[in-house]
């Protein structure tokens, strides 16, 4: 298997971030946009004013992969990160979103964030909840029937919590 | 005591309600906003475009609270509310909190959310956990440590949580 390499978001790459986020967008099963959202309503919700930062994960020369940190407050509440991911379909299953999330964790203890901390993970999106359980995440509470999945019907939302080692230790997992 | 009214926002009520929310905002002890929020990008956050929407209660004419009542997520999570609170401190206990509560939850129920999720009430604001707790609201989770309390030091963050009756018998308790 080719090598990933994992690097900040230049301007230039969002036609192929746009590209593999937009099956995933429209499906409406993973997250909480609306499903109708345009290319220039995602590229400002992605790409985000700093300290909001995105990263791509690149196999073969393409984009397999895209997340996003940043603080999931403001104020007295940004020292704890969130975080979102997205995975190429084609990509799928060969661990990219692990090492991005590998990635994604080391970068926010880099920059000071204490913890992460995860909104909406759709309960029915077991292959995600089971990859952040094994990044040590843990689930806090679920939101019952928080999320309308279009064949799964009303489902929970999970809040999903862990701590960061100051000094990105994390990276040293990868 | 004067009758407390309370209705819709109307643009005019900006420098009104700035003039309540500003002393909250500055303090940084109960909301995730940074402290130094220009008037300008409170006016952004607080009056949201729709489907958002304000109100204001007001006593012997003058705005003695306000409350912002928003989805909490877009696209399939957008059947549950999330909603905010803040009382002119020249007006607090005098029920003015408890009465927008009630009101907001018979409007949120009015315009279909089938519940409401608060994402961070800060674990030192006893006082607040106790209204929402006595409006039916439960702690899902408590974010730990999520809060940087400016005299308390770090603190927790809560998410609460209640169902709404659909038709707005919320509002009948009033």
């Amino acid at each position: 298997m080719a090598a990933l390499t994992i690097r900040p978001a230049r301007p230039g790459d969002w036609p192929a971030i746009w590209n593999l986020m937009e099956p995933i967008v429209r499906a409406g099963e993973t997250y909480c946009w609306d499903t109708g959202t345009t290319a220039e309503q995602a590229r400002q919700l992605w790409l985000e004013p700093a300290p909001a930062v995105v990263f791509v994960a690149e196999k073969d020369g393409r984009v397999a992969g895209t997340a996003q940190l940043h603080p999931n407050k403001s104020g007295n509440g940004s020292h704890v990160a969130n975080a979102s991911f997205m995975t190429a379909a084609e990509f799928s299953g060969q661990g990219v979103a692990r090492s991005l999330g590998k990635y994604v964790l080391a970068e926010a203890a880099r920059r000071g964030y204490r913890s992460m901390q995860f909104n909406a993970v759709v309960e029915t999106n077991t292959r995600a909840v089971g990859l952040w359980q094994s990044l040590g995440f843990s689930i806090l509470a679920t939101v019952p029937d928080a999320f309308r999945h279009p064949v799964e019907g009303l489902t929970g939302l999970h809040i999903m919590y862990r701590t960061l080692d100051a000094g990105g230790n994390e990276r040293m997992e990868t």
